[in-house]
């Protein structure tokens, strides 16, 4: 029964962003995301995600951890903003260029529907959510913390939207220090 | 049909959170918030509120404006956190000692439902977006302007968690003046 089908969770993840562009987020069922994924079913596709949103978020439980083991291995000596600059290289790294195009299909997909904005402002939160608790394990204050991981997370989503929204060839690292970059010079001129 | 009906709307708030509190926010009605109400009517109650979850939250579209009109009435010479900071006081100053109570009981609501917590999350962002145009319009940068909303936001809900949850006879603009200054110090620390 569950035979094992090659790269199966790619396939759907393409073939639901596809299917969601042209058709619409709620029009698609999950039995047409199964099929144009070249003819897998409803229960390969409930295998791998636990519903239609599900889909175009699953992969971001692992960038929490990303940015939690890059603040943790950041040198002793590193300042609050060092230490959420590093997680902001680890998670723009691991985003290879394919993931370029998906993103913008992703994005379009994204910005019509309030279902699909409220589920994505809730992932970008355990995003910030993470990075702060890695920094607090590394023994910084709550509120720092909290400061610290709100500018990482807003370093790496307006990286992202830059990245899928331009044709430059510059990658998703370059795109996160210049953004991360700008935020710092921002709080210093806050005051 | 629509005669008039003293302090109907403040009293429809007082028996929903009653209600939300007794026996939780999904098992309430319309109606039996209306009836708690002192024998108002559904129809009175949609007069007042497009639905059940907006009855916690629609006093809140005017925290938008009085941040705005702080901002807009700041001094030439203040910076983008000063002008933060007034529209923090505006906002504090407009809570008065009843709202105390209610905010406290609203908290423990919202605590136990994810659908409230959602729309929680989208009135705050909505709180920081106004504050963000206000500071934009003042000639701020963009982000700029962000961070410092952001952190005007951050300063007032900090404040009002502390304000819900203590006895300690201070104002929620004392409390706000505290979180705020705790805020700045910590962005100094950042790096």
């Amino acid at each position: 029964m569950a035979r094992w089908e090659p790269n199966a969770r790619e396939r759907l993840v393409r073939a639901a962003i596809e299917l969601f562009a042209e058709q619409g987020y709620e029009a698609t069922t999950v039995n047409e995301i199964a099929e144009r994924a070249g003819g897998l079913t409803k229960t390969t596709f409930f295998r791998h995600f636990t519903d239609k949103r599900e889909v175009l978020f699953a992969g971001q439980e692992i960038h929490g951890r990303i940015a939690a083991e890059a603040i943790a291995g950041a040198p002793e000596s590193a300042t609050p903003l060092e230490m959420a600059g590093l997680a902001l290289d680890g998670l723009a790294s691991s985003f290879t260029k394919d993931r370029r195009d998906i993103g913008r299909r992703l994005r379009a997909v994204i910005a019509n529907s309030a279902e699909l904005q409220e589920r994505s402002a809730s992932k970008r939160a355990a995003l910030s959510d993470a990075m702060a608790q890695a920094l607090r394990t590394r023994g910084v204050s709550d509120l720092i913390a909290d400061l610290a991981a709100e500018l990482g997370a807003r370093a790496f989503y307006g990286a992202f939207d830059r990245w899928t929204s331009s044709a430059d060839p510059r990658t998703l690292v370059e795109y996160a220090r210049e953004v991360f970059g700008e935020l710092k010079t921002a709080v210093s001129a806050l005051e």
